[in-house]
């Protein structure tokens, strides 16, 4: 389940970070908060542009870390609100998921679609 | 040398996202742009309020990433810029560092000092 405040996030500026761990170590990239969805079942939808290295390495390990939040959102100790997801995460690249992506963000070249095993709010 | 471009970021509102990695994999927490200074001498200094964790993390293994941004700040694509640090930190509980930390965030247990090996401009 997707907490309504972690929507709530996604509808203000904002960075998200994604960290893979692949064989020479762990890897972090970053997208914007505008261009993540959330699909019908509860995935988390990213457009891939780049991230060559994140999608080598999560043929390697497919467990992704992503922090997203904001500063405008009230959280657990005021203004501020953040959140871990821990999730598995797999690129596509062609399929209904692609298609609404690359119809958004022409520019994608496909689709990380993660499955949270957990989202924590950290703030 | 931290570039121009990132201390524009940090003057605006955003999330900043670190990740360790510790015996049981990685892990990561964030932080606000406007809680980061950057030191005389170019170290960036994070307060550490929780991130016990992540204390582990780096006693364990003392190479972080960081990656900070702000959709405010025109990047090599247009309206967005981001950057990914490639640092070593060391968690500091006393010192000129803690002092002048405490002193603006008097809910730090400490400051968390990164020495950037690499800063890349990745948007």
């Amino acid at each position: 389940m997707i907490p309504e405040k972690m929507r709530e996030v996604l509808t203000h500026d904002g960075v998200v970070a994604i960290a893979t761990l692949g064989q020479d170590g762990p890897h972090m990239v970053n997208t914007w908060n505008s261009y993540v969805r959330i699909s019908d079942d509860g995935r988390i939808l990213i457009p891939v542009g780049y991230m060559h290295r994140t999608e080598a390495n999560i043929a390697f390990n497919n467990q992704v870390l992503i922090t997203l939040g904001s500063r405008k959102v009230t959280g657990n100790m005021g203004p501020g609100t953040g959140f871990l997801i821990k999730g598995t995460a797999g690129i596509e690249n062609s399929g209904p998921d692609f298609d609404l992506t690359k119809a958004k963000f022409a520019w994608a070249r496909a689709v990380m679609a993660v499955t949270a095993d957990s989202i924590e709010q950290t703030l």
